[in-house]
């Protein structure tokens, strides 16, 4: 017992208890199953996973399938990456081929020396290895005015979590020598649109990642093949995709995607633009909007929180609408600005119950609800929406987002 | 800087003066390349690699392609996570497909209340989460009797490292009340040939996960789908796949993969049984056999090391066949049981030089020379090599298994 301590067994004998005895009785007799009497299927080049398995990501119909989001299917994750395979897409014009034979990132502007690498070149540089999530500015925008999203998926699953491999910023523009007066990096993507965001040099200075490497292998084409900007912490916009320009200037860009998008719209009509940071947040995966409890007992109650400026120090649930709060059990290693997973053992006993969690990070801030949100933010805002995120389970088993 | 030290600046300003300005000079007129100038491939529900990456498992030629193993690529690997699509493999009867919603899981024998769960079922237990590498007992065979893997897939490939998802064994064993005199667990897989080891009753009270997940998403078919038992630190092979009974029993028995195979045949002609631990072990994955330098400079020389009884504490390099030795960066976290990658600047002149890495475990254990290793165990051994590996980088820039 060791490595999960004395508390994991009392929970699991109450859970025998509490299903009283549901998961023993009946079933001695099924000591065997009709297992395969024949050889499988051969060792293979590169796998895939159970044609028993149909998590996809999710996107809205649309006239244009080359932009817009697909959505990462939490309601499916165990753990706490996401596999690349279902890794949140967004994209303003559709995913590049990019040989990376052929690939260059430049890096010129305010700079002594301009520089053209290639991304063999680049792999030869000092390297680093962080395990990161990415969450969309806007993902959970369906909150904001009405919990519209039906399910986890729809609402919050533009966020996933990848272990990124590249080289610091840092090293190369000390390389070319950033010239004085140069405030802002303007980095541009590789992709038809040439999606560029101004991201200010201390940041860049701090902990971006030039990264080549996804889950212990090259990064994906529709995370940035071959070569992305990880900026950690901040939405995932500014982690430029395909990236092939770095540009050192004294002035931002105010690009398309940091003034038209990206930047929120207050409730006095002004507007807030680089407001990069995404701040803590949680959501419970299971039990979640569309599923079904298949019976009453005992279940494990989880999810996903994570938090831009750091660790997560706490999880709180409530499985009474709000007014008692418990802590929840948290997955070591806990990694800053990584998707920590949360769990509870939790008795579903077949009446409603009013679902929600709420984190807290290593700088003391605690997610807020969505009323306080909105009491300071107003309704027009399309990002970074961070609220407590209510599920209702039902008598019948079945879960939905609306509130009783 | 702040991430990632002062030391990472100082080696990158050093690489460029080292390069005789290489990364700069005659490159400063590439500042742009013929980027994509129309719309990129569509948003998709479940992603692929992109078609310039190559890398796949390896295997021999078999006339049997349901048996034997197949290796990771860990010469193109990156970061600390192997991608579930590349994880070895070591196969006795091909891969079982099976339908997760038949599939039971037996515990029975000399218990009070045998059981017979589903894998739903399973999912509604306490689970926990771990990265830990798995590594046949058998990888690195051919290095006991000489150094003919000509390559680190070939002779390093058969350890893989995955963020596993499932329930502790031990609450499963609490819940069915372990008779008095049980010593053993005999765990057996549904495929064809009925896999199966014994198992200490210890061991699975300790530290043993029933996993369904990996990497975020279901275990994948090769690796186990939809139950694989998962033993920290121990020989892949007592990891049983496709897992669907667990008998506690009060002998051991003596199974054909515990006395056939996975045995070790020491010199006096006697045989070591239940040698499950795997100990520490590093390898330099670039640069590695069959790699070819593409010019004199400096690069990032780096590999692997992982331990079965732990945390990696140190894993220092060589660059002149062993006479001196210098201390790698190792990634953070270094996770217990995980692969720990290292890194080193490492500057090649055009001479021949003889590179080798030799980890340190936490337990203060030492990896052995090869020298070592063969005047305790001989060479009838074919499992649990684990001495230090050399390469040689040759004046060509050529890489090659073959000691000068």
């Amino acid at each position: 017992m060791k490595h999960f301590g004395r508390s994991s067994r009392r929970r699991l004998l109450q859970m025998g208890a509490a299903m009283g005895g549901g998961l023993l009785a009946g079933q001695q007799k099924v000591l065997a199953w009709d297992t395969p009497g024949k050889l499988g299927t051969p060792l293979g080049p590169y796998g895939e996973r159970s044609p028993f398995e149909k998590a996809v990501r999710w996107r809205r119909e649309s006239g244009t399938p080359e932009t817009g989001s697909s959505f990462t299917p939490l309601q499916d994750s165990v753990g706490t990456l996401t596999p690349s395979s279902l890794h949140y897409e967004r994209h303003h014009a559709g995913i590049p081929t990019i040989d990376p034979a052929k690939h260059r990132l430049v890096v010129h502007g305010m700079v002594d020396r301009p520089l053209s690498m290639t991304v063999a070149e680049i792999r030869r540089l000092p390297s680093v290895t962080r395990t990161l999530v990415l969450e969309c500015g806007g993902n959970s925008a369906s909150e904001w005015a009405a919990r519209t999203g039906p399910d986890v998926q729809r609402s919050y699953g533009l966020a996933s979590c990848s272990e990124w491999t590249g080289v610091p910023l840092s090293l190369v523009l000390a390389e070319v020598g950033v010239r004085p007066g140069a405030a802002w990096v303007i980095a541009e993507g590789a992709d038809a649109c040439r999606m560029e965001r101004s991201i200010p040099l201390a940041k860049a200075m701090d902990d971006i990642l030039l990264a080549y490497g996804q889950n212990g292998e090259a990064i994906r084409p529709a995370q940035g093949y071959p070569l992305r900007l990880i900026i950690p912490g901040w939405e995932g916009n500014t982690s430029v995709k395909w990236l092939h320009s770095l540009k050192l200037t004294d002035q931002a860009y105010m690009a398309r995607d940091e003034t038209a998008k990206y930047s929120d719209l207050m409730p006095d009509g002004k507007t807030r633009i680089f407001t990069y940071q995404m701040e803590a947040k949680s959501v419970i995966t299971f039990p979640s909007g569309g599923q079904t409890m298949p019976g009453r007992g005992l279940y494990e109650l989880t999810g996903l929180a994570w938090s831009g400026r750091g660790r997560i120090e706490r999880v709180e649930i409530t499985t009474d609408g709000g007014r008692s709060w418990v802590n929840a059990q948290l997955q070591e290693p806990r990694l800053p600005i990584a998707f920590t997973r949360f769990r509870l053992p939790w008795r579903f006993d077949g009446r409603d119950a009013v679902i929600a969690s709420r984190a807290t990070d290593e700088s003391g801030y605690i997610q807020p609800t969505r009323e306080a949100l909105v009491a300071v933010r107003g309704t027009n805002s399309i990002y970074h929406f961070n609220g407590i995120k209510y599920w209702t389970v039902k008598a019948d088993g079945t879960v939905t987002n609306v509130e009783v």
